[in-house]
């Protein structure tokens, strides 16, 4: 697992910078046979894109450009690259992040690992920008997990579970906010996800993490199974094929899909750039000092994110199917 | 990343099952001159055992057997293999687990899975024994953090922070209880961890959750911070080392450490292998029965997972600062 | 190692097909900081280009388009993608291939393994055309690898060591020939390469044997060391710095570098698009028939060769120094 | 892939030292259902063993353990580990080649390479006491490739066809010697194998050189295609299944099985460890001085090689045809 690649066989390897020419990603690992076109990426690009309230009046096309794997309207076997040009960047918004670093951001992490060599605008490599490439490849493990649902909600805002009141309420204070998206997956086999390390647990959370501002996530009952007992948590089987009566696994047992609806759900910090003024370190004048984010940003980035989430899940389990196939599973 | 591996330059193979000879695992990337012996897993495999209220009765003597990549008690940079001998075994107490599968367990999908063939007895190779070789391999990589603290606790058993009490409670009612653990890494320098797929959450939350029970995780304010806005959660910069006022990032920006302090919490769910009468479907008479579990097990597991999951942040951390360092950072 | 990636820290990953929109490759793990044009691309993709006596005239700009992973001409440790459009294809001559496979080629086992959904056109995602990318990744890898010389040669064509002489006799005769280079690299320090699995024996071999036409590898003296004793192979050490009096081993003990040149040769067979006259199967017919290519071939593909195998050493190289350094070496 | 270990699905992962308490190897992601017993190891460990003319007299009982992913004499899809346990090792002979690196040996690399804390006992890690944990891998990989026969044989020793009167002529000469081994394997189904980085030749070969000694391999007519025409070289194809005429291409083409029979050759070179003077640099004296190589030694490793050819031919292609299978092939 190399730093910007996911998977072991349905291995998606991403690339590009928010102000660079383009941003994409390439899914090795495809089997070939899969029919596929432009259209096929265009709802689930949709429902990334911004445009609704709280979120950022950046627009961008984002009109796939595949480069290669697919021949006929028809993957082949060979990897696929798509690429989404960036065209609609403002540069000069972001020149004055490098001596004010932006709390909450990772322009100071980056800055020291990179020694300064890092693309500092918009975020650079770690934009949010590169999650529409994570949405293409997403819409290529759909297709290869036939007869699988899996769907993806914010079922929660600013603490809220009434969406739009908590949208209207953020744009009304001029602060961001995060929520919780919940991901269900409908109609997986029996035993996809492996013993030990590549649980479907931790596969789904490898990837979910890579998501720009998770920072959590649980499985079935999660954070409350730990007020449980054993005897209220256990899901008791009720027939031959692993129905359970109740589902606080989330449909997994021992890192392995049990054949009930697979549920988690991830935790969506606020988006870190406020328009509320904050105090960071200005390192020319050497003291801490008021900034106010400039630039076109979300004031609750979790609206856009469940389409994302599904992209994350789908390329976690394609794997892992694809993984379970190799072994007879 | 195969199945029963970790790690892309620090790497760790995990092997056995709960009554078969031995578990153990092999650290491949160690470096070499790195001071070593049997002693210095005393320690931690102490933390781990059984034998306090609310652990299983079955006692391991759990002394590690160095295998390879020791030589004049330091590592030599070639593998380090390490067994644990399963010597307190009764596997007659698991023959019925095959027509009446325990809620909560893998026993159902583990026999779907491998059709069968998986060795059943105790759990087998997905038994919370093969932590005892997690713990180790976790010591070796706290070898190799120089300088580096990492700690876990127990902060909250069955919803009560009142940790005794709690455990009391489950003897009195024989029902098990979960917990929540709290990991605190201290002294970790700016840049671990990368941008994309490779972020030190999805580094720890892969390996977290291959311990058993884990069924979530959150860094810093977590889940908490769904309910906060932007200025309230983002962590002002203070000074020019990058020293934040709060902490809600958990020491993470970006997917890369920060030099605050690493902050993460698992919840650990309820002991499946309650003592109290479960339902389940019995495969020889095909109806709903039910179950009582028997054998040697912990009401709450989650009293002994600690020190697993310092492992495992350990074996996290010290295979992003390897990758780090072949890259400069 | 996916299917279409190499290295685990200095990872390329390469996709594109002959007659598609492009072929590229994308290098992850480069460390930031590296000053980098696309002029500095130039004189190797030069090298590689068609043109000379025994090459095909089928002719491509071939400039690179860096996509990503360059920001004010140095690399920023993001991953590093470019492009290479194709502009000069002429897909038609390829049609009548599906029915006749060419022999030498891998028209045959591409449509079995594909199932008829491969992009034949050109050889696809198989075509030496892809070792356009593979250069460019070289370029890059040769950047990272300080102070170290690497050149490669053809030392012979056809059987014959006076190369214009072979040419010329390919010419004469029109048939395809193939040819022998030979690789050295100079300045390695000791210490590359690793003990068992990913020797520098293994690791370039991995990577030379995916250049197409490439049958058969050898280290220092290789097969003739079979016809050698032991004391007439064995390199006797004069100093302390391990240089030897004889070079047999060709610079690698035990599958790592002792600091004397690294050499090792190439089998480059000939160009399975010989303007002879073959048999094939017809499946249309079902029978076998005579086929003559069509298309423009080279006829020595050995000439331009050098080049890309100098690439797939650098990178294996590159990718061996950056595991090393991680792990003190 | 990590140091120690090779393959993506079917994944060998080595351990162990020449003079340590064991060698072993684990399997992780073979197939369950696999019958597999010691007496399975026997035949293919008895082929490696010493005890011929020509080889060391150090004799191991070579008895595997089977320390886990076997239950009921059946593989059970968790991670298969098997030790060897050393019982024969004479340690004193080795004190002398840490001031008197051995020509030919890995002795002053891995001194380097490790700063000394190197197991430099009998070779350590890096002896050729470790291929029989690789062969034994080998037996298991044999297993899953039903129906396919690989066999390699000594076909050449010191240059000499007649192998009895080479064999003979070096215990006369009292120096040792190479040679050639051929490996073949018959009813490999079409289209093992991936288009670019992971071709058979790749996979073959890098496992291949992974076994101490190897310095060259060729696949089909290797080196000696050099000197033939294309029309000389291609493989007509004769049939629907293509069959085909000549098999120049080893049975491979474009880095694809394409049905006909696998043919390759390693180079094996002479042991190091000839029983003649040598000369070396004597770090104590800082001067370079005469060496006789003490301890027990084969005159002819190649006699003992093939069968661990053989087993890393089967574990390459084992790991291929399980790739493969996910992919649909």
């Amino acid at each position: 697992m190399s730093m910007n690649s996911f998977g072991r066989i349905f291995r998606v390897s991403i690339f590009g910078e928010s102000h660079g020419p383009a941003v994409g990603i390439t899914v090795d690992g495809c089997p070939a046979g899969i029919p596929i076109t432009v259209e096929d990426f265009l709802p689930d690009l949709e429902r990334r894109k911004a445009g609704a309230a709280g979120t950022t009046p950046r627009k961008e096309d984002d009109l796939p450009e595949i480069v290669s794997g697919v021949f006929n309207d028809t993957t082949t076997g060979a990897p696929i690259t798509i690429l989404f040009r960036n065209n609609n960047t403002r540069s000069k918004d972001y020149e004055t992040m490098r001596k004010t670093p932006r709390p909450g951001h990772a322009d100071f992490v980056l800055d020291k690992k990179f020694s300064g060599y890092n693309d500092y605008r918009g975020g650079g490599h770690s934009s949010g920008r590169l999650t529409v490439a994570l949405v293409a490849a997403g819409v290529i493990a759909k297709k290869t997990l036939t007869g699988i649902n899996i769907n993806a909600t914010l079922v929660e805002a600013g603490g809220n579970t009434d969406i739009e009141a908590a949208i209207a309420q953020a744009i009304e204070k001029q602060d961001s906010i995060g929520g919780i998206i919940e991901c269900r997956a409908k109609n997986l086999p029996i035993g996809i996800g492996e013993p030990f390390f590549d649980s479907v647990e931790s596969c789904i959370s490898h990837i979910a993490f890579a998501i720009p501002a998770v920072k959590g996530i649980e499985f079935g009952s999660g954070f409350s199974a730990t007020k449980m007992t054993g005897s209220q948590h256990n899901d008791n089987f009720i027939d031959e094929k692993g129905t359970t009566e109740t589902n606080n696994a989330g449909g997994i047992n021992g890192g392995i899909t049990n054949g009930n609806e697979l549920v988690f759900r991830v935790a969506i910090k606020p988006t870190s750039s406020t328009p509320q003024e904050q105090q960071t370190w200005n390192k020319e004048t050497e003291s801490v000092e008021p900034l106010t984010i400039k630039g076109r940003h979300d004031l609750c980035i979790a609206l856009r994110a469940p389409v994302v989430l599904e992209a994350a899940a789908a390329i976690a389990l394609a794997d892992l199917m694809l993984v379970g196939k190799s072994l007879g599973a």
